[in-house]
């Protein structure tokens, strides 16, 4: 869930015309030349449509609107009678989900398809009030409830302007975006068919995480979970890791701050345990990342991995001249990809927030934290004993005082799961959970199928919803299976639904 | 839907200590001995929830609380065993639906069930802020969503507080309250096992009137529906109204207003053509009211009532000397059951909002005119052609304008249907919709099963909700037959739920 697709232009931003590659894993990176993610894009249309900026009031912006943006594409559409493959934008740029869920566009050549990728409110351009949009109050128009209400409204009122009102609408998503396709299934089966949810964490993010596991044998914490990866890739891979984090934290017990300096290349000395908190957080955001985006080709998405960056990270773990400087050339995978980093600055790469497993930079950061802050639950925790990390605690009390201070918000503890059913789903229906086994998020979701209609299908080589992502010949099996079944359900809804309809 | 509960007190009030009787159809009313409402209370306890102000929004009211009233009776109960049944209070005080829903304590008698009235959050007692909810920005947390997510904390709440984790909930409702009870089943049925929903007008409120038309042959209008009502009495009864509202058009025309005034026993001489407006306003309600509440006995709900109100009004409007007077007589079942009115106020008696059929007066109507002003679509007309009163237009646009300069709201059409699916019913199950063939909001609502388990329930000689009353000896067959029905129903959802959880 971590959103880091600002990341690769923020440091280009930052550190645009040194040149000096001190860090370097560059060599490691698969160097294929890559197109820009425009150049990659199917024939997508960027539209806007006015939006009501507060459903759920009808006093406090009046029927005041915002421009909703959405990209859209008609090119393999039956027109009128095709169905509408519509993804439920999560957290950040849409053009970002629409570029990497080429599956979407393959289904929709198959199968005669609308496609439409709209775009969260409070991420991406659709900013409700520009640059006030994180001020206080302004930013309690962020909520689940608004984006569902935003996503059923533009379905209505696209179908009437298209004039697909007899066309069957499937909504896709991955991740959070794949949580609020299972919502508008709950909540709008009125409007829509049914859902593709890829690698959406429903559960653990709905506090849920105690009562389900079914993987881990002790719990289904993220961090728990991606120790799996690189045990599994290596077992000397995870205690190399651990040994690094140790004599990190020898060193901070020493005070030793210069060494600490010096082995991880910082731009400035750690100077206060904060900074050594900091320090922790940002070495661990990077492996939280390189096992989400565990992908067999290099990609660009949430910053550029690449192929098997575990792979990548424990190679270059068991390969380094010592443990510390292994680590540091190691979390370059994530936060030096273009290899042109004298040395990292500690705050300004990795911003902590409400959620531990990252936010991210930028505008787009401030939103998911308030998400964290309010309705989505991720109170994840590293504690040396079941994953590879120094203990981090992030107890419900931290949460409230930091969203407190932070936003002004107390967090609701308990909502997600009264408002989206949480783990009780027998009474929805046509709704596919997928989970990749690589990816540390998947026992927060559905890995059991619960009926005949709500299927959960399992992708032992999947990384973070790799089935949404377009065909590569580096596709392990597993994923072509995924997809090929997932395909095969969607065509079945879309045939009852017009059934239904005519 | 009209509340008028406030009624009897506010005559009182007005008019307390005036002996003189020139208007009285008192002889014509059921003179039996009538206790106080709270005589016949079963053994309710008054108590308070505090809940969250603003469900949808962090930032405007931080987590602010206010106190929401609600009824429970143990008595009855297999303490934590036996079902949960649960009144999804609607427009009112609370009290007026518990003591008029005595169906729910003897059902809550036959299976053991604990039983809860709510109150809707700006209603009665439950003021989120207190004298001055109805300001404007304040008003705006009333919504059908805020309305709907108390019920689901409140459940979620007491379950927890008595031990009743395991108890399935059973949500019911009469008319608005029965509306509430299908949104609770449809959107949270991780908390609601399931729903009766008596007299709901689910269609028409959503703007679907007329499509769904299966009843009158034109449309399913309020006064359209109604003239049935006093048609089927005597076919003479809707002549003499019309005959009625002709001579009070002519004179009107004539200006002749000091004749209306003495025909109708004004307080104060009419003296333009909104006096006029306003005089058919509130002739037209009093027959909505009559052919809503016509009950085989008399009531004492939204005001009181003589048995068949109906029948009253008719032989009330068929002896008369002339027809006006007659009609100012007949309109006096409603509004001066106590026989103690000596002249009619135009404007304090009757008070026009954003539903054609009546909002009712004090504070209760303020509440509902703004929900007819956003959310619920009001929109009825009467055009004394399907119906027997005179021209009354209510368009989309007159209601725009009415309610911009009333609160300060654009309404949106559309909406109820978009949030609570209209009439696309298809993937929801356990709901019963019973409806009165002598309701004139009956056509608003689902009158054939859509599925097994979403029965509809007709009932021939059925008034608003009758079913949710208790039991009397001059019940008709169909209402007892009825209730047998809705019993069986909701005892297998019972079984069923507790199955699923076990």
């Amino acid at each position: 869930m971590a959103t880091h697709w600002l990341f690769l232009g923020f440091i280009l931003l930052i550190f645009g015309g040194k040149t000096e590659t001190r860090l370097s894993v560059k060599e490691k990176l698969n160097n294929e030349v890559i197109p820009s993610h425009r150049d990659l894009a199917p024939d997508f249309k960027e539209e806007y449509l006015k939006q009501v900026l507060d459903h759920f009031n009808y006093n406090s912006h009046g029927n005041g609107t915002y421009d909703q943006r959405y990209l859209i594409t008609d090119q393999y559409w039956k027109k009128g009678n095709g169905p509408i493959f519509f993804y439920t934008g999560n957290e950040g740029d849409v053009w970002e989900f629409a570029l990497n869920s080429g599956f979407i566009t393959e289904l929709a050549a198959e199968q005669g398809a609308l496609v439409i990728f709209a775009e969260h409110r409070y991420y991406g351009n659709s900013l409700p009030f520009g640059k006030d949009s994180f001020n206080i109050p302004e930013v309690g128009l962020l909520t689940v409830e608004q984006a569902l209400a935003d996503y059923a409204v533009m379905i209505t009122e696209l179908k009437k302007e298209l004039g697909a009102q007899k066309c069957p609408v499937i909504v896709l998503g991955g991740s959070y975006g794949g949580m609020l396709s299972v919502y508008m299934r709950i909540r709008y089966p009125n409007i829509v068919a049914g859902a593709l949810a890829a690698s959406a964490p429903i559960l653990s993010t709905a506090g849920l995480g105690d009562s389900i596991d079914s993987f881990s044998g002790t719990n289904i914490d993220v961090f728990c979970l991606l120790i799996q990866d690189f045990e599994k890739f290596n077992p000397a891979c995870k205690d190399a890791v651990q040994g690094a984090f140790q004599k990190l934290n020898t060193l901070a017990q020493q005070k030793d701050y210069r060494r600490i300096q010096s082995a991880f290349s910082l731009c400035k000395t750690p100077s206060t345990p904060k900074d050594i908190h900091q320090l922790n957080g940002l070495l661990r955001n990077a492996f939280t990342m390189m096992a989400m985006l565990d992908y067999p080709y290099s990609t660009h998405f949430m910053g550029s991995m690449p192929a098997f960056p575990v792979k990548v990270a424990c190679e270059t773990m068991l390969n380094g001249t010592d443990l510390m400087s292994a680590l540091r050339d190691t979390i370059g995978v994530v936060y030096n990809s273009t290899g042109q980093l004298t040395c990292y600055d500690l705050y300004s790469l990795y911003v902590e927030c409400a959620d531990p497993t990252g936010c991210g930079l930028g505008f787009d950061s401030y939103a998911w934290d308030y998400q964290a802050c309010t309705e989505i639950e991720m109170c994840y925790e590293s504690n040396n004993v079941t994953d590879m990390f120094p203990p981090m605690t992030f107890t419900e009390q931290q949460r409230e005082q930091y969203c407190s201070k932070r936003w002004g918000v107390v967090p609701r503890p308990g909502w997600l799961k009264t408002q989206f059913w949480g783990d009780d789903l027998a009474t929805a229906s046509n709704i596919i959970f997928s989970n990749g086994d690589l990816d540390p998020w998947a026992n927060g979701g559905i890995r059991k199928s619960l009926s005949p209609s709500l299927i959960a299908i399992n992708i032992p080589e999947g990384a973070h919803h790799l089935d949404l992502r377009e065909s590569n010949p580096a596709d392990p099996e597993s994923v072509i299976v995924a997809r090929k079944e997932e395909s095969e359900i969607i065509a079945q809804w879309v045939k009852a639904a017009r059934k239904k309809s005519s």
